[in-house]
């Protein structure tokens, strides 16, 4: 089992506002990708070459927002994503995991600096209104 | 042990041309750090709160770097940051592992966001001449 983590700072933002982005089409919709809707508790997220649908396994507002990966690629079905929110200083904190990956294979290693790149793009949408989801985000390799 | 894992795609670029910007210090200090230094093997790259030392443990021209860090911070120690560097198609992949980390703390997250976004100032420098190297690199959180 393999894992990856990230962390980032949004600043002057309050841990509530962080959580609506996570949490609502619109906010998801903002920095991941333009494509995203709720079907009754399983979000669906799609790009250019696919997608991802996650079901919304627990949140606790402006705290902790919890996914499983119920379709996708292979190596990401049965995956968990986890975002926990805590307000420090002028900041809103968020900690970001995706674990439980079977093989530490190449997809990991692209998807580890492509959710970097997300997450970026949120601290972008919550602090500036703007983030830069699909099929605006940033091309980090020939896998997109 | 806990890893973090990263890859990238440098467009229109050769692996030699990307090695160069692993194994000297002008290209060091042009996406990593402005302030870099070679002692003798030992690499010094030094940030505003402190800063790195890596034994350069094995480099193969345009495949492969290996370095372990010998001084920083005491997470850092001791723990293996790898590059492995191939041709595909218009691309030279970068891999990157950065091992050993003793805990999964909440410093290797930050570590892992900013890693990240290190190696798309690495992309950067070699595609278009400019990196985003500290004292000029993006801020991520509070911890900078």
């Amino acid at each position: 089992m393999a894992d990856i983590l990230h962390r980032i700072g949004v600043k002057d933002a309050s841990p509530e506002k962080v959580y609506d982005a996570l949490t609502t089409v619109d906010g998801l919709a903002g920095w991941w990708t333009e494509d995203t809707r709720d079907n009754g508790g399983v979000l669906e997220f799609r790009f250019l070459p696919g997608g991802f649908d996650m079901e919304v396994v627990e949140t606790r507002p402006a705290e902790h927002v919890s996914w499983r990966v119920v379709d996708g690629p292979p190596e990401w079905v049965g995956t968990t994503i986890d975002w926990d929110l805590r307000q420090d200083g002028d900041y809103t904190i968020v900690l970001f995991s995706h674990r439980g990956w079977e093989k530490e294979v190449e997809f990991m290693n692209h998807c580890s600096t492509k959710w970097g790149s997300y997450l970026l793009s949120l601290k972008s949408l919550v602090e500036t209104g703007t983030g830069a989801p699909a099929p605006n985000d940033v091309q980090i390799s020939d896998w997109h």
